[in-house]
C-alpha cells in the first residue's frame, strides 16, 4: 500500500504549527520529528476518522497530538537506552546533549496536550484527553517493564503485557481518538479497539522480526541489534521455551553479548528460524482477526484500515 | 501564616490516588512527591477557588495536576543540572539512576493530564487543559533560557522573561485554574492573573535571596550555592550593573567557581548587600500591587491570598 500523500502532507503542516520557533530547544525538538518517521500513528487517527467523516482539517490537532507523544517517547527512550542512532541519524542527545534532549522531549509532551486543547469541540477534546493521558501512563509503565526485563527472563504473558503497554497503548489510542473524532458509536468504537489491539501487537512483532531478517539500511541499525543488546523479544522467549538444550545454550551465550560477530548472528538467526515462523504465523492470525472486526464498516471506507493492517506485517522498515 | 492543614491533607490524599502502585517506577515517582514540598501551587489553586466556592472536593483534581507538573519538572531539572540533593534528600536520579528518573518524571507528567481528565465538568476540564499545557510549554522554554544563561550575562529584561516562564508560568496557571474551577468572571480572572504574575516574580526573587542569606538547614542546600554554580540571579544582574569596577571584578571572580570558601562567600554577600536590598524592595512593591488586585473580592475570602502573597516574601525555606 501507499500512504496518501495529501494526508501525510496535512499531518506535517499541522505538526509544524506546534514547533515553529528557531532556537536550540525547538531545533532539538524538531531533529527527530522531521527525520523521516512513517507517521503511522497520526495516519491511523486520520483514516479511522475517515470511516465516517471527510473533512480532515478537524481531526488534525488530535492526530498530531499522538505523533508528538510518540516522538517525545523516542527521544527519552534513546537517552535511557543510550542509543547513538535512530533512523540512521544521530539521536537527539548525541547532537544536543542530554539536558537539552530531556527538555526537547518534555516540550513535545507539552505540545501534544496543547494540540488536544486545540480540538474545536469541548466534549471531544475531553474524550481525547482521557484516552491520550491514559496511554501516556501505559507507555511509561511498559518502558519500565522493558527495562526490568534486562534483569530476568519474562514469561510470554509478561512480554505480551509489556508490549501492549509500551507499543500497543499509543497505537490503540491513535485509533480510539480517530473514532471519537469521527463520532463512532459504542459498537464501532469497541470493534475498532479490538482492531487496534491486534495491530499494536503485530507492529511490535514485525519490529522484532525485522531486527533479525531486515535490511540494515532500511531499518537504520545493524541486523541482530536486539540479540547483541540482550532484548527479550517474542522470538527469543518462544525459542527459550522450545529449543533443545544445545541450541538453547548457544542462544543464551550470545544474548546480550555486544562483541559477537556477524557470523555468529547468522548462526543464531538459523537457530531462531522456527520461532520466527511462529511469530509470523501469530501476526497473520492477528491481522485476519483485526480485519474481521472492521466488517461492520462501509466496504470502501474500511479498505485503508485493512491495508494498513497488512502493511504493518509486510513492511520492511 | 499557617497553611490550612485540612486543605493540605486533602491535596495529599488526592495526590496519592494517582501514584498508588508499589513498584520501582512508582516508588521513584513518589520519592520527591512526598518529600515535604510546601504544596504552594495546589494550595493556590484551592484557595483561589475558595474565593467563590466552598466545596473543595471538586477542585482537587485540578489542584494536584499543577503539583504533579511541578514535581515532574523538579525531577528532570535535577538531572539536567546534575544536582545531588533537593530538600535535604538525595535527588531521584541519585537514588534510582537516570533512566528511571527520566521515566518517573514522564509518568508524573502523564498523571497530571490524567488528573485534568478527572475534572467532573467537560468545559472546565477543557479550560484547565489549555492553561496547563500552555504553562508546560513556558516552563520548558524558561528552563532552556536558564541553561543558555550559563553562556552569557543576560539583561534584566531577559532575566525577568526567563523567570516569568520558568517559575511564574506554573504559579500563574495554579491561580488561573483555581479561577476557572471557581467560576470567576472575566474581570475577576484578569485581576487574579495580575496578582499571580506578581507573586510568581516575588517567589523566584525570594528563592534567590534565601540562597544568599537563608539558613542552610531550612533551604536544604549550602548558602551561596547559586554563586558557586554561577547562576545569574536578579541580585547578580543588578550588582553587575551597579557595583564599582573593583567589587564587580571580585564578584566575577567567584561567580561559577565551585571551590570558593565560605569566607569568600561571606565577603561576596557583603558586596551584594545593596542588590539584595534592591530585590527586597522590588518584592515589597510587587506584593503590594498583587494584594491591591484582590480588592474586588470579598474581604474575608481574599485574606488567604493576601497572606500567601506576604508569606512568599517572608518565608525562610
Amino acid at each position: 500500500m501507499q500512504f496518501d500523500k495529501y494526508i501525510l502532507q496535512k499531518i506535517d503542516e499541522e505538526l509544524k504549527n506546534y514547533v515553529n520557533k528557531d532556537d536550540k530547544l525547538y531545533n532539538a525538538s524538531k531533529h527527530l520529528l522531521f527525520a523521516g518517521g512513517k507517521r503511522i500513528r497520526p495516519y491511523l487517527t486520520v483514516v479511522t476518522y475517515m470511516l465516517k467523516k471527510d473533512d480532515i482539517e478537524k481531526v488534525l490537532p488530535a492526530a498530531v497530538a499522538v505523533e508528538l507523544i510518540h516522538n517525545y517517547t523516542l527521544i527519552h527512550d534513546d537517552i535511557m537506552d543510550n542509543d547513538d542512532e535512530r533512523r540512521g541519524k544521530p539521536t537527539v542527545h548525541k547532537v544536543y546533549g542530554e539536558p537539552i534532549a530531556i527538555l526537547a522531549g518534555d516540550l513535545l509532551y507539552a505540545k501534544a496536550f496543547e494540540a488536544v486543547s486545540k480540538i474545536n469541540n469541548e466534549k471531544k477534546s475531553y474524550e481525547v484527553l482521557k484516552i491520550l493521558s491514559k496511554a501516556c501512563v501505559d507507555v511509561c509503565e511498559g518502558q519500565a517493564m522493558d527495562m526490568e526485563f534486562e534483569n530476568y527472563f519474562p514469561s510470554m504473558e509478561e512480554y505480551l503485557e509489556m508490549i501492549r503497554k509500551k507499543t500497543g497503548a499509543l497505537l490503540e489510542a491513535a485509533v480510539e481518538i480517530g473514532a471519537v473524532m469521527g463520532d463512532c458509536n459504542e459498537e464501532e468504537r469497541k470493534a475498532l479497539k479490538e482492531y487496534a489491539k491486534r495491530i499494536g501487537l503485530t507492529f511490535q512483532i514485525q519490529d522484532d522480526i525485522l531486527d533479525l531478517i531486515g535490511d540494515k539500511k532500511k531499518i537504520g541499525k545493524p541486523v541482530g541489534s536486539d540479540i547483541r543488546e540482550g532484548k527479550k523479544t517474542i522470538i527469543v522467549i518462544h525459542a527459550l521455551k522450545t529449543l533443545d538444550e544445545d541450541n538453547k545454550k548457544k542462544l543464551l551465550n550470545v544474548l546480550g553479548n555486544k562483541n559477537i560477530s556477524d557470523e555468529e548472528i547468522k548462526e543464531i538467526i538459523e537457530i531462531l528460524k522456527p520461532s520466527i515462523d511462529y511469530a509470523k504465523n501469530l501476526m497473520k492470525q492477528k491481522t485476519e482477526e483485526a480485519k474481521n472486526y472492521l466488517k461492520i464498516f462501509d466496504k470502501d471506507r474500511r479498505k485503508v484500515l485493512e491495508d494498513l493492517a497488512d502493511f504493518i506485517i509486510e513492511r520492511i522498515y
